[in-house]
């Protein structure tokens, strides 16, 4: 148990090699998590989200300093979407928070999607768990803004900010709306750009058009903040408006329905895991081979097949 | 079993009555999926992708009048984001479509993706299974290129068509990236605008820096097509693009590879299904209450939670 105690002592390289034991399935992570958990779940969790050539990573460079000043160890995860097109362009960003990198107070790690547009690979909720552990808080979730992965770290996370720039086309907007809706905080960064009060306008009115008309006086209306990352302006009011979220979580008891909400995620996440591991298993018994062959030649009935399964799960 | 047999009949009025009572979970529907299981699985899938604003619409209309014109019964599902945003926009687009509703030979079903991002929505491969059942072949499957579900269709789908248009800005590209991918055919809609030919040497070299060096003759280098759907041109070569590919995976037998795929991913899923289904029952125990709360609160153990809900499973 010496691993667990010296993570939550804080120390990064006994976190970093937790986590690639547990990338490598090692049958002794589950004791380690397990003496972890009662320590963990009272970070705040902070999802920023947005397109490449946003400026999101800079923006993370300088919330990090921002929390650093308060003397907050900051954990942050960057999921990457493993694409090879991509891919360069954003590992191209990251070096930026290079200068956090002898920080012994700021955590950071990699983290590629399931597929490319997919989710979270299934370990980011370990993670989480590592660095609440440590005593992150808060813990950074920087997303691209591409599919899967920032929907689910909307689940995870009890304040999401959206990032967005100038200059963009309607078409943007559009691919972008599934997001905004999740939406707590927006910035437009690189204000000092053409056409940052045209796109304010604009959130401005989609917000508008989202509002259901209930007069609920406990609705959060999100905030919209300007930002030029670059020249470090914009970050304290940033920082602000994810305050003020936080505590209006707090106050009308949003905060605890969020957190609930990534309990379940989490709890189901550890289940389809076992179950994908058992389920595994079973089909690769002799009596099954060939299972997805037959399927294919309709020689058996998947509804029988799944009832068999199901049956031997125990 | 009077309901498969018009299904299989091709009866348009009865495959939509069996698509709604599968949507309401009605007890009676897997006996019938389970009859008309035998009577599928040959059909070509070809999945259509594109942001909106691409065209995408009006193409897939000119792809049904041309196989259409084969005197095949063409089926289509439109997989919509349900989004308040774009919503609006694509059925707008949908409307194109409407001259094909009176036609008994093509049958065409709109469905939302399950959350705003999110994949398919569970019934996408029983829609695809009632479709093939009743002849249908090919089915097009038209999905808005923004998330998870066109990565599920691609593994759905024997061909998979990405359409792209000039004029759009380089970050376009970009968060399309992880699409590019998953293209067997490339088309460059409204063609007939500036920068189509720019686009088709983008596409060009960005295919080249996927290009694996392996000197693999079984390689299927993606096609890229010209068309303006808007006036009827460039649809044969389309169609002819996608034959092509078609006939390529017979030749190699990589068409038995996806569709060994398709099998596997609509058996897991169907499995999910049904665990989704115990496991729900299992937590509404009332030696279960408030297990959310309780793990929020670290008062249980998520891990000897599941041990005890997959002991339950049986």
């Amino acid at each position: 148990m010496a691993l667990a105690d010296h993570v939550l002592a804080g120390d990064q390289r006994s976190a970093a090699r937790l986590m690639r034991l547990a990338d490598d399935l090692h049958p002794g992570v589950p004791k380690v998590l397990q003496a972890l958990f009662p320590h963990t779940g009272r970070s705040r969790i902070i999802g920023i989200t947005g397109n490449p050539g946003s400026g999101k990573s800079t923006l993370v460079d300088r919330l990090i300093s921002h929390y650093r000043n308060e003397g907050r160890y900051v954990g942050v995860i960057a999921v990457d979407p493993s694409s090879p097109f991509t891919g360069g362009a954003i590992l191209g960003d990251r070096v930026r928070m290079n200068r956090h990198f002898n920080d012994e107070k700021v955590f950071i790690r990699s983290m590629a999607t399931r597929g490319h547009l997919g989710g979270l690979s299934k370990s980011a909720g370990e993670v989480l768990l590592i660095m609440e552990a440590m005593g992150c808080d808060p813990i950074l979730v920087e997303t691209v803004g591409v599919g899967q992965a920032e929907v689910e770290i909307a689940g995870f996370a009890q304040t999401s900010v959206v990032v967005t720039v100038p200059g963009l086309g309607d078409e943007i907007q559009a691919i972008k709306a599934g997001i905004m809706e999740i939406a707590d905080v927006f910035t437009v960064n690189k204000a000092d750009r053409e056409g940052a009060e045209r796109l304010m306008a604009d959130i401005h009115q989609m917000l508008h058009m989202l509002d259901a008309p209930n007069g609920d006086a406990e609705t959060w209306e999100p905030r919209i903040v300007k930002t030029v990352a670059f020249r470090n302006e914009g970050i304290e009011n940033l920082a602000q408006a994810i305050e003020e979220h936080a505590r209006w979580l707090e106050r009308t008891g949003q905060d605890e329905q969020r957190r609930l909400k990534r309990e379940r995620l989490q709890f189901f996440g550890l289940l389809r895991d076992r179950l994908d591991d058992r389920i595994g298993e079973i089909l690769e018994q002799p009596e099954y081979e060939d299972w997805d062959r037959k399927l294919l030649h309709r020689e058996i009935d998947p509804y029988r097949l799944a009832r068999e399964v199901l049956d031997k799960l125990r």
